[in-house]
C-alpha cells in the first residue's frame, strides 16, 4: 500500500506530582479540554504511553476538570512517578501505545487454547513491564485458573517468568531451600527452617512472598522482626556473611511478573494451583536454588483439600524441576488444624521467636513442623546421613545456634525489632462446654483480614484452645487483635455470619 | 458466641466534586492521613460502602496527598457524585462494605463449577447495583468465555439479568423485534428495519447496544441521526405514536447488569458466546418482544467463523427463547465481506440514508440484506402471507413510506440531524492490479476504531472497492476518516502492521 504519513504523534505535557495514589497501577491525570485529548482522541480510562527522557510506561488516563490542573501539565500518580523518575516540571510526551501482541495470545487463553512457549512468553514479558491493566491481567489469571493449564504450559510459564526478571548464581555448589504451598495458618516455619540449615553452613538464600489470600506471609512475618525489603546487591552481601536470608522476594526482582500477578489474585481472592507451581518454581530457579523442599498441607480447610489434588500438584512440581534440572522434594503434611497459637504478622513472629529461644511455652507443633523439614533440607547435603537430620536439626536448635544465627541474620539484613501487640483486643468465648472438634482455617483467617492483617502488622487472631482442647463455658476460644478500633468491630461484627469457626462438642454449641 | 461489640462503624465527611472523571467505575479520594483511614485501616484501591442520604455506593478509594484536598473533605469522582445525586458539602458515611456473597459464586464459576439460578441471580444482582469493580468483572466474564456456560447456566443468566432490570409490556398482541449479532461491518440493517415494520403497522420497540468490539454499534449509528439516550417513559411514547423506535438500551435500565458487562467485554476485546445470547435474549424480554428474527452473520473474519459454531448459537437461542415463551427465527447470512461502503457512525448512517432514500447509489447489498430481514419480520404477522413478506417490505421502501417513516421516529426522538463528515482523511491505494479476493473485517474494524471510532463518529472507512472489485495500481482502495489528526496518523501508522487488510490476486500483492 502507499502511505505517506506514518508518524506516530506525541506531544509535550509538564510532569506534576498530583498526590494521588493509585497502588501498582500507573495513572496519569490531564485536563479534559487539554489540546492533547482533543488532538489525540484521549479518553477517560484510556490506556496511554507516557515518555520522559529515556523512560516510558504504559499508564491509565483520567481526564480532570480545570481545577485540579493547569492545561499545559499532566498529573502523575505516585507509582507513575516512581517509574518515570520524574521531577517537578519534566517534559512529559504522550501517545498511543502501540497495539500489545501479546494480547491476542492472552485472548486465545481465555477461549481455551493452549499456549506455545513463544506465546506465554511474550504475555510475560509485558506483564513484567506493568504493560497489562488489572482488568486485563484479571482476564489472564482467570483463563489459567481452575486446572486450565496443561503441564506444559505449566512448564512454559515457569520459564517465562525466570525469563522476566534476574537470576542469582552462587559459589555454593548445592543452594537449597523450602517452601510451604501456604493455606495454614500460623505455619511460619521458614524463620526457623533457615536459620537452622544456615548455621549448618548451607546455603539458603530465601526469598518469600507476601500474603496472597491469608493473613500473613512468611516476608509480612519476618518484616515484624527485621527488614525486608532488600535490593538483591543487598540480599546477596546479607548471604555471603550469613548462610542465609529471609527477604522478600518483590523487590529483588527475581520473577517480577509474578509479583504482579500475585496483586491481582489477591484482590480476586484467588489461587491456582498451575500458577502456584510456576510461581514457586519461577522463584526458586531465579534464585538459584538446585535443592529445594516442598511442603504441601492437606486438609479440608486449606489450600489442598485433598489427596488427589495434593497428588496432581506434586506431579507438577516434579515434572517442571526434572525439566529445569533441579532437586525437589514434596513433602506432604497434616492441614487440619492451624500451626501455633498467632495468626497474623506480630501474633506469628511471636510464635516463632518462642521457639527459637527455647521458651518453654513454645508452640509444640511449629517446632516440631520446622525440624521436620529443616532435617529435610539438611539431607541433601552429602555431608549428612539420610535419616540423621532431624536429630542434627533438633540439636542445632536447642543449642541456641539457630537463634544465634537468626538474630544474626536479622543484624545483617538491616536490624532485630521486638513485635509490638496490638491496642485493642476483642475475645472470644464458648458459649457451651466441650472439646474443640473443628477449626475452619479459612474463615479464622477470614476474620483476620478483616481485623486488618497483614496489612496492620499487629492485626490477627491468637488461639487460646485447638483441636482436641477441652473447654468451659466462657472459657476463651480466641482473642481478635485490631490496630484500628473499626477493623476490630468490623471483624467482631463478622463472626455473626461466619458459623462453625470453631466446632466444640459435646455439651454442643458452635461459634 | 459472646460477642458485646457488633456495630459496623461508620465516619462522616464532606462531600467535595473533586472533578476526576473515572467513567463508570465509582472512585472517591480521601486524604491517606485523615482520621478515617487512621481509624478504619482504609488502604488505598480499597473497596468501600460510601452512604448519603438514603443512596449508596460501592466505591473504589484512593489515598491523596495534603495539596488535593481538607482531611475532613471526601472527593467524589464525576460518577460517585451522580450515583449518589451528591451536593457540595453533603454528608457522606463511609464503612466497610459487608463482604459479597456472590463473589464465592464467581470464584466457583472460575474454578469450573455450574452455577444454580439462585447464584447467578445473586451475581447479576450485585453487578447491576456496580458493586463488582472492574477486576471482578473482567474475571466473571472470562470464566464464563470459550464456551464455558452451559445450557442451564446461559437460560439462568438471562432470566438474571431481566429480574435485575426494568421489563416492558405493551397493548399490542405481537411486539416484533429484529437482532443481528454483529461482526460484519457496515451490517446497519436495523434502521432500514424498524421504519418498513413499523410504517405497515407493527410494534417494533428497538433498543440497540452501542459497540462491544467493532467501529460503530447500531446504537451509535442511530445517535447520528437522532437523540437515542432516551427514558423508558419517552421511548415508550415515541413507539405508541409511531409503533418503532430506535434507541439505545444501556439509558432504558433494560438488563442493566448486560450494560456493565459490556463495558469490560469492550475493554477486554471479548466477545463470548454464550454469554451474547443471554445478552440478546434478556434485551427482547425486557422489552416486551414476542416476535424475533436473529440474524447471525456467518464468515471467516466475523464472530461466527463457521457453521458448527453458528449451529450451536443458533441452539442455544432457540432453546433459551423457548423457556421463555418467545418466538424466534435465526437466518444465517453471507458474513463474507462487508456491507454496503462505511464503517464507523457517520459513515454507515450516510449509507442507511442512501437506501431510505431510494438513492440511485445507494449501496444494493445492504438494501438486499434489509429488506429479506423486514420481509421475515412482517411475516409474523397474521395479516402477511408466509412468502409475500419481501415484495412486501420492498413496497414499503421504494413508495417512500418507510423514509417518510424514519423521519418521524427521528423526529419522536428528539429531532433528525444531517450526518457530518470528518476533517482528516487518508486514501489507500492498490500497489498491484488485479481483484479484491478477500477483505479481513477484523482487520479493517481494527483501523476503524484506531481512527477514532465509534466515539468520534465522523471516523472510520469508506469502501472504494469489495470483494470482486476490479482495481489498477495507484486506485483508491478506501478512505480513513478521522476527526483528530492524531488518530489520522495511528491509523494510518497501524496499516503497516495489519498486513492482508484487502488482498488484490493476479498481478499478485496485497496490502
Amino acid at each position: 500500500m502507499n502511505s505517506e504519513n506514518n508518524k506516530f504523534h506525541s506531544q509535550r505535557l509538564y510532569a506534576h506530582r498530583i498526590g494521588i495514589d493509585t497502588y501498582k497501577q500507573a495513572a496519569v491525570f490531564i485536563r479534559c479540554d487539554s489540546e492533547i485529548c482533543r488532538s489525540e482522541g484521549f479518553e477517560t480510562t484510556a490506556r496511554i504511553h507516557v515518555a520522559l527522557g529515556n523512560h516510558f510506561i504504559i499508564a491509565t488516563l483520567y481526564t480532570v476538570s480545570e481545577e485540579l490542573l493547569p492545561r499545559n501539565k499532566i498529573g502523575l500518580s505516585e507509582y507513575a512517578w516512581q517509574l518515570l523518575s520524574a521531577k517537578e516540571g519534566d517534559v512529559v510526551r504522550l501517545s498511543h501505545p502501540a497495539p500489545l501482541n501479546s494480547l491476542s495470545h492472552m485472548r486465545a487463553k481465555v477461549y481455551g487454547h493452549e499456549l506455545e512457549m513463544q506465546q506465554m512468553q511474550s504475555i510475560i514479558q509485558d506483564i513484567a513491564k506493568d504493560r497489562y491493566s488489572d482488568v486485563e491481567l484479571s482476564a489472564f489469571i482467570t483463563a489459567c485458573a481452575g486446572d486450565r493449564l496443561s503441564d506444559a504450559e505449566i512448564f512454559s510459564l515457569t520459564q517465562a517468568m525466570v525469563n522476566a526478571g534476574n537470576k542469582l548464581t552462587w559459589p555454593a555448589e548445592q543452594v537449597v531451600d523450602k517452601h510451604c504451598i501456604g493455606g495454614l495458618p500460623g505455619n511460619r516455619t521458614t524463620l526457623i527452617v533457615v536459620p537452622i540449615v544456615a548455621a549448618f553452613g548451607l546455603t539458603i538464600p530465601k526469598t518469600s512472598s507476601r500474603a496472597i489470600t491469608s493473613p500473613a506471609g512468611t516476608a509480612d512475618t519476618m518484616e515484624v522482626l527485621a527488614p525486608v525489603a532488600l535490593s538483591l546487591a543487598q540480599m546477596r552481601k546479607v548471604v555471603e556473611k550469613e548462610n542465609g536470608c529471609v527477604v522478600w522476594g518483590g523487590s529483588s526482582d527475581l520473577s517480577p511478573a509474578d509479583d504482579v500477578l500475585i496483586r491481582v489474585e489477591r484482590v480476586l481472592n484467588l489461587d491456582n494451583e498451575g500458577q502456584m507451581v510456576a510461581s514457586v518454581l519461577s522463584k526458586k530457579i531465579a534464585a538459584g536454588s538446585s535443592h529445594v523442599i516442598i511442603d504441601i498441607p492437606i486438609g479440608p480447610t486449606v489450600k489442598m483439600r485433598d489427596l488427589a489434588t495434593a497428588q496432581q500438584v506434586k506431579r507438577q512440581f516434579e515434572n517442571v524441576s526434572k525439566q529445569v534440572g533441579m532437586k525437589i522434594e514434596v513433602l506432604f503434611t497434616d492441614g487440619t488444624k492451624p500451626v501455633g497459637r498467632g495468626l497474623g504478622p506480630v501474633l506469628e513472629a511471636r510464635d516463632v521467636l518462642a521457639v527459637l529461644q527455647n521458651q518453654k511455652n513454645a508452640p509444640d507443633d511449629l517446632r516440631k513442623r520446622a525440624l521436620t523439614l529443616a532435617g529435610k533440607v539438611l539431607e541433601f547435603s552429602p555431608k549428612v546421613k539420610r535419616g540423621t537430620g532431624l536429630k542434627l536439626a533438633t540439636e542445632l536448635l536447642t543449642s541456641g545456634k539457630a537463634w544465634h544465627k537468626f538474630q544474626a541474620i536479622c543484624e545483617a539484613q538491616g536490624g532485630f525489632s521486638e513485635p509490638k501487640l496490638a491496642a485493642h483486643k476483642h475475645i472470644i468465648t464458648a458459649t457451651s462446654q466441650g472439646t474443640v472438634a473443628q477449626i475452619d482455617n479459612r474463615r479464622l483467617a477470614t476474620i483476620a483480614k478483616l481485623a486488618g492483617a497483614p496489612r496492620a502488622k499487629a492485626a490477627g487472631i491468637e488461639l487460646h484452645a485447638n483441636v482436641g482442647t477441652k473447654v468451659e463455658v466462657d472459657q476463651p476460644l480466641f482473642t481478635i487483635h485490631a490496630e484500628a478500633p473499626g477493623e476490630l468491630d468490623y471483624a467482631v461484627s463478622a463472626i455473626r455470619s461466619e458459623h462453625d469457626i470453631m466446632r466444640v462438642e459435646r455439651g454442643e454449641g458452635s461459634i
